[in-house]
């Protein structure tokens, strides 16, 4: 069955559930949802798209779905916030299969029950590529709220976890290799680290993902924190199976690591009197200015680069 | 000059612009936007598609950067709120001219400008199609919500406006035809009711915007206030310029209104006692059960048929 046998009214049909937080006036079926709110609100909105986020050969809907969700909630978690609701905006063939999209949305509903956010609206188009535009809002507390623009000179930057698994992940997939478990488990099922936010975000002085590399998101919190930073090439985590396919390719994993993209792992800053209260993996430290990486014997300057969809073919 | 040329953060820097107002402790720039939030908010997301919502072969960049805006505003006006943040998300093609996003921009801000709305976050993806995705957030007061499932029996029923113009100027670019400027101009460039709904939201038990015509609108209101209505069909009130197109065309001007869509007019219940309070268009009348078209001299059941993205070619 075909989206235009059943069309828009049959797709929404499928696809509403009713709200189930108490601060929710009107869910899903009205033309805009009603909720109440108090005190900091973070909302961010982040889109997959067809052939560039994902291609379906590749991803199963529900692991679509499911990364639609956590590119989401990893911006919330980024900002030291805790995500409550989503409105989901699709644009959809008319020739998809309805199982898709049922599919698509048991993910989106498996991946928000995890972090309880209602799904309270969305609205359905028709186009010639699948799009996922998904919008989360959140609370955050004033001493959690976690910005780029808040690391100081002197902090101690830190890393929630592996990076360059994106990157590396696609490359598998581009390469048709088999076998990295592990590694292709990552790249078609990422995570956004709310819980470890959870726990660092009260001691970070600055934060962010690491969606587009981590030369990229380095420079952007030096940018906004009008400071520099020294990264220690060879404390930067990378997984084995990482390391082992680079090789494999001929390329570099550390290249992954810092201009690839879709890790979704956070960067954050601390100060060195509470790096003891931080889980993470201190891979450098905030300077007045320039971002340099230091190699074992030698300091070299950070490339400015990083993942842009217009400059990839 | 193309997108591909400046890439994602080369349209970034363009198209950010510093949030005015003082509730907004973060806007564009960091991972999510952070507002300071109180009472009830309205949160909703609608979605412009090339080739299904606009062609740009009809529409000014500019046209569809304030359309977009002003389909989300009447979703907001519908429910008795007032706008106040968006967060845009665009799919691109990466061959589009970056003068093309300028003035698009410009169609956003010039639209928000007018309503008040602080654009604080928004994304960029590469895609085949233009899509524009836009979510707007507002307040509401209590007594101001009007929902689809607040109609009482007796309510007299009210359209802020004439309909069948999204559908009359839908054919009139279709078809080529030159002249009918109104028409022309209220297809190319239409305007959410904001305005019209502060005036009878106090007043009205039920509201809902005509996007996908007359017949689809008064079914939601029916089916969620569990009651019936009838409408007076020459009461319904269309634009000479309607009737003369549909002439011209041997169509008929009604199917425009009721099956039509994109008018972006109200429609609303008011109880008998405070129909004197409120400006509008009286149409028609709630009852207890079955929705009707009342002729000169018959009743006929209304048709259940509206625009469906999907079953259109």
């Amino acid at each position: 069955m075909k989206i235009k046998d059943i069309g828009e009214f049959g797709l929404i049909e499928r696809i509403s559930k009713k709200s189930k937080k108490k601060d929710v006036l009107v869910g899903i079926g009205d033309d805009a949802a009603v909720v109440k709110t108090k005190g900091l609100q973070v909302l961010t909105t982040d889109c997959l798209v067809e052939g560039d986020h994902f291609r379906c050969d590749w991803f199963t809907p529900m692991q679509i779905g499911k990364k639609a969700i956590e590119i989401n909630v990893s911006d919330v978690a980024s900002m030291g916030g805790i995500p409550n609701y989503a409105l989901i905006s699709l644009c959809l063939p008319k020739d998809l299969d309805v199982d898709f999209v049922d599919e698509m949305y048991e993910g989106f509903w498996q991946s928000c029950e995890k972090y309880d956010i209602d799904i309270i609206g969305g609205n359905i188009s028709r186009s010639r590529q699948i799009m996922i535009s998904i919008m989360i809002t959140g609370t955050v507390d004033k001493e959690d709220l976690t910005l780029r623009s808040g690391a100081k000179h002197g902090d101690l930057l830190f890393l929630s976890g592996a990076i360059g698994n994106g990157r590396a992940g696609l490359r598998l997939l581009q390469e048709e290799i088999k076998g990295y478990k592990k590694l292709r488990k990552k790249y078609l099922e990422p995570k956004a680290k709310l819980d470890f936010s959870k726990k660092v975000s009260f001691y970070a002085n600055s934060m962010i993902d690491i969606s587009d590399g981590l030369a990229s998101e380095i420079k952007h919190i030096c940018d906004d924190s009008n400071c520099g930073a020294v990264i220690y090439k060879d404390r930067i985590p990378i997984d084995d199976e990482v390391r082992n396919l680079a090789n494999h390719l001929s390329e570099d994993a550390f290249d992954y690591a810092l201009y690839g993209g879709e890790d979704f792992e956070l960067l954050y800053s601390v100060s060195k009197e509470n790096k003891d209260d931080v889980i993470g993996i201190c891979i450098g430290e905030i300077t007045s200015r320039d971002i340099f990486l230091m190699l074992k014997d030698k300091k070299i300057r950070m490339k400015n680069q990083g993942y842009d969809h217009f400059f990839i073919d």
